[in-house]
């Protein structure tokens, strides 16, 4: 059997979709970290454009329904997202926004084995993010972390 | 309290990190869809660039220890992936793909409620990938889906 010439996955990550007990709970506690949400009178879902990927929000009974997997509690996801920024110092900034706008700090940020500064925080449904310094990233002129080539 | 001039989280998603049991397996798992992994020695950890985003394998309970979290057995996450394809013929051959690079197909794809295809499939570990068209979501020349403004 041959391959199709252009491959069937583009090697881009379209959207992520968290699964939450409340959207509007959730989108106002995004739109309190300072991110805008696609316009849309939906109240179901809520799309932001993360430049590039897009954040969705949507009820995680309604996630487990379309993806049609059973709904089940859980504690760790297995799953993280990130956000890199340029110094220690808006590492600091950034949780101490965060901890403002009521988001629970799992992990003050604080040096870490692989020579950056890191720490997480948790979303009101416990979706884990990182909030880290790679001094090994560079960020290009629209903050997007390079990967060594 | 004043807010800094410049937001503290910029809106850009930077990583998002999938826990998975073994790094080597879920690696070639991937790199069996088509993606290409950023080089490095590093056996417990691979980033793909994923367009902007960069998607990277860490070993879960590396993942929940870094987090400073209790690991858990998992059923469903609460968090799904989603790659946007231009048409549902391009979708049908991406599902057709990843059956044949060994993904497990959670639900085929079919017309769905809010008027676009969709399916999804579950990677070594059991992390949720849609794969969809949206006709309202118009594709730019990278891929990237484009919200409505």
């Amino acid at each position: 059997m041959t391959e199709p010439t252009a491959p069937p996955l583009p090697q881009h990550l379209s959207l992520i979709t968290l699964g939450v007990a409340d959207v509007a709970v959730s989108r106002a506690f995004y739109e309190g970290l300072g991110f805008k949400a696609a316009p849309g009178a939906e109240t179901s879902v809520a799309f932001f454009d993360m430049s590039g990927t897009i954040l969705a929000l949507f009820g995680r009974a309604a996630l487990a329904d379309d993806a049609g997997v059973a709904d089940a509690e859980t504690v760790f996801r297995g799953v993280s997202c990130a956000f890199n920024l340029a110094s220690e110092a808006a590492v600091d900034a950034a949780f101490a926004f965060v901890a403002r706008q009521g988001g629970r700090i799992v992990k003050p940020p604080h040096k870490v084995f692989w020579g950056g500064y890191s720490g997480y925080f948790a979303d009101p449904d416990g979706h884990l993010w990182e909030i880290a310094h790679n001094p090994f990233w560079p960020l290009d002129a629209h903050g997007r972390p390079q990967l060594p080539k």
